[in-house]
């Protein structure tokens, strides 16, 4: 197979590793992007409507501090407009619904005192873990030797309380309070700001949305990438040496001096490197496993429920959905009901037949708004531990141990190759801003290696 | 390429995928193994160090009960011996060193009875995990919603008792305590029968060898298998739907009714799977990490421990080792001591250059057995983590939430794909024993499906 040169090949199209070969190409070097897929994105992908609307079927949200993926947006003219947050929220819980307005539900001040604590507690404690080394915290070896669910069962004193911040938990992570670290919390709460920026609408992660829906910013990197991007070639193979690397795809291979590999680190371990990666390094891909996670949408012909003064955010201690959003068009039509499955639903659900998933999702629609939600006029939904060049989102999470013993193999370059994707992040990492990040910082390290 | 056609195909040709060859050739059907290495034995493996006699630098001990590997070697003419268990072990232990008789050290009998009520409490909780079932023990959420490490703070209550205890794990699990549920020590603890027979040498699961070096099992099988056994042929896509499987490696391609995949969960996540695997199935192999073991052998012209009196048996805190054994051949000479870096300290000296590590583990010797050690003749290592067809030792291991998320994907068939490998095993999962159960087993499957 004759292979194609350049001074740097990107694996993964998807936003950090577009992100990084447009930094490349801005400093004059020539880049190659292999894409596994038949289309860029990777894990932020559109879903159309109709009418020239869509739908995110993956990662949508942009919120304030995430001023990267803001900059880049504004720099390929992609606009934002707000979430539909108007109204009042649904708290639905044991045999109870309730409505409130604001981000603090109506319910027994006791448990409202205990959420508070421990979240305050949980922010106290992030701030003191080092960005750029979660493993070289004063207590790293104590916070990561635990659950984050061990944890809060000392921080949190009511049942209800610590359901609720497991709720939270199940929303950041798509995984249970159980398989993370306290330090792995810790250090995605600091990587973001607070535990509240990490949940909020409004003021948080989920404040805004991107006008024709955030796949447009790596449509637009890769339009401005031209044939640069290559689709459809899923690479395997990774040989290198010295000042020579050559990626080899089922369909191209392409030599360089230096590889970027922008998937998330599981995946990365899927790829034969030659020489074998150090063991240290290919044990860390064994270790940051994908969160599960099912993104439900369910079309109405109108957000009927906004007549009855509600915000289309609900939170629920389940069966099936636990959190919703109105993610209608601009317009408000048609109206767009998102529910995710997150964790142990999306893990139970991913197993049943795709009209018993469906009804379990209807079902949790209508206990939060009503019979009206009972007869969508159209049902989307993705499970991402399906996707085969994904396997899980939002992103990697780490169990006891992991951040301690191979968090210092996160970025570390092994001789040509350097990693970037959103679990490399210090800002944001697990967001599109983190992404960005990582491709900038990836792209930095190959340019000043190249200088 | 052309393919070979068999009713069943076998991915690895460790002692889990011999074994099912074995079976499946005993019951008449036809049958391909196809191995990544160059040699057959997987975590087997012997090492001549000349006139004939050989070290082992995988897996070599076999203990009571474990009776399907003790029948396996009888049928194949493999006998064994008892490893070197005369005399006095050593403790060493902050700056204190003791020897002791029997396996019970000499240290404060506060801190014994600590430990011994640790050890007994495990005993008793682990005989309440289910063996085919893990996740459905009564307490299964509770138990595999922690670390051991946050079990072990409250249910031993001395330092240093808790440091032995972590020895224990280390030397059994090849990771931190603060890396598995404490459900998956339960588990394995079970499948084994009782915590003392995981560690003890004599009435242990140490007590004996194999003559000739462990390898011979499974060099025989291969022998007697002959040209179905394809080495050189890493598998790197699986096609299959319905009745028909296509396992293709780099040199060769093999047709088949049936395949078993023999190699770890995280190695079988790397191969491409066409479909796809289920999303359950895939992220249980993200969930299977390995663990870090680099096994050191220092040669001498005699055992000159034995001449003062020990067993070459040593236990201590560290650096470097913290367990030690006898290894020499059945007739005593060369003396050779085995050391094992497990854990955090394997994961430490992987990475340093390999005088440093050797003077390292030297040292070790030196500290438990005196300057003797000092000058061996020989030194032979083995860092199973950067093996790349195994990528880790002696097992797989699981934290918090895996059991009870992703267990029942262990065993589970994906059509025409069954699942074999020590970390399927009921019984002595992880051991050699635990891989002829699994062989066994997907071996009966297969063919039961093709009746």
């Amino acid at each position: 197979m004759p292979a194609d040169e350049a001074d740097v090949v990107v694996v993964g199209a998807g936003l950090a590793g577009l992100t990084a070969a447009r930094e490349i190409v801005a400093a004059g070097r020539e880049v190659v992007v292999l894409e596994a897929r038949d289309r860029v994105g990777g894990r932020v992908l559109n879903h159309p409507i109709g009418d020239g609307k869509v739908v995110e079927v993956g990662g949508q949200w942009i919120g304030p501090g995430q001023d990267r993926i803001a900059t880049l947006a504004k720099e390929l003219g992609v606009e934002t407009f707000p979430t539909y947050d108007t109204g009042r929220n649904v708290l639905c819980f044991g045999k109870k619904t309730s409505t409130y307005s604001g981000t603090i539900p109506r319910i027994n001040p006791i448990v409202l005192a205990d959420v508070g604590r421990a979240q305050a507690a949980i922010n106290r404690l992030a701030r003191r873990v080092p960005l750029e080394a979660p493993w070289q915290a004063e207590h790293a070896e104590r916070w990561d030797g635990q659950t984050f669910e061990t944890w809060l069962h000392k921080a949190a004193r009511t049942r209800v309380g610590r359901e609720l911040v497991r709720l939270g938990i199940e929303a950041v992570f798509a995984c249970e309070p159980v398989e993370v670290s306290l330090l792995h919390v810790l250090f995605y709460v600091h990587s973001a700001g607070t535990f509240e920026l990490l949940v909020d609408t409004d003021g948080g992660a989920q404040q805004d949305r991107f006008v024709g829906g955030s796949q447009v910013v790596t449509e637009r990197m890769a339009a401005d990438l031209g044939g640069r991007v290559r689709v459809d070639t899923p690479v395997r193979y990774l040989r290198h040496g010295g000042e020579i690397v050559e990626v080899v795809s089922d369909r191209t291979a392409v030599k360089a001096r230096r590889a970027i590999v922008s998937v998330p680190p599981a995946l990365a371990g899927r790829i034969t490197y030659d020489p074998p990666l150090p063991g240290h390094r290919d044990q860390l891909t064994q270790k940051a496993p994908m969160g599960s996670v099912i993104k439900c949408h369910a079309f109405y012909d109108a957000p009927f429920w906004r007549d009855d003064g509600l915000s289309g955010q609900a939170t629920g201690d389940g069966p099936g959905v636990k959190v919703t959003f109105d993610n209608s068009p601009p317009d408000g039509s048609p109206g767009v009901l998102l529910g995710f499955l997150e964790g142990d639903e999306a893990r139970r659900l991913s197993r049943v037949p795709a009209p018993e998933r469906r009804r379990a999702v209807i079902d949790s629609f209508v206990r939060f708004f009503g019979p009206r939600a009972a007869e969508p006029r159209d049902y989307v939904e993705l499970d991402w531990s399906q996707e085969e060049w994904t396997r899980g989102c939002y992103g990697a999470h780490f169990a006891p141990g992991v951040w301690t013993r191979y968090g210092d193999a996160l970025r570390e370059p092994i001789g040509p190759i350097h990693w970037a994707g959103t679990e490399t992040a210090t800002e944001w990492g697990g967001y599109m801003d983190g992404a960005v990040q990582s491709g900038q910082r990836a792209a930095a390290e190959v340019l000043a290696s190249l200088a």
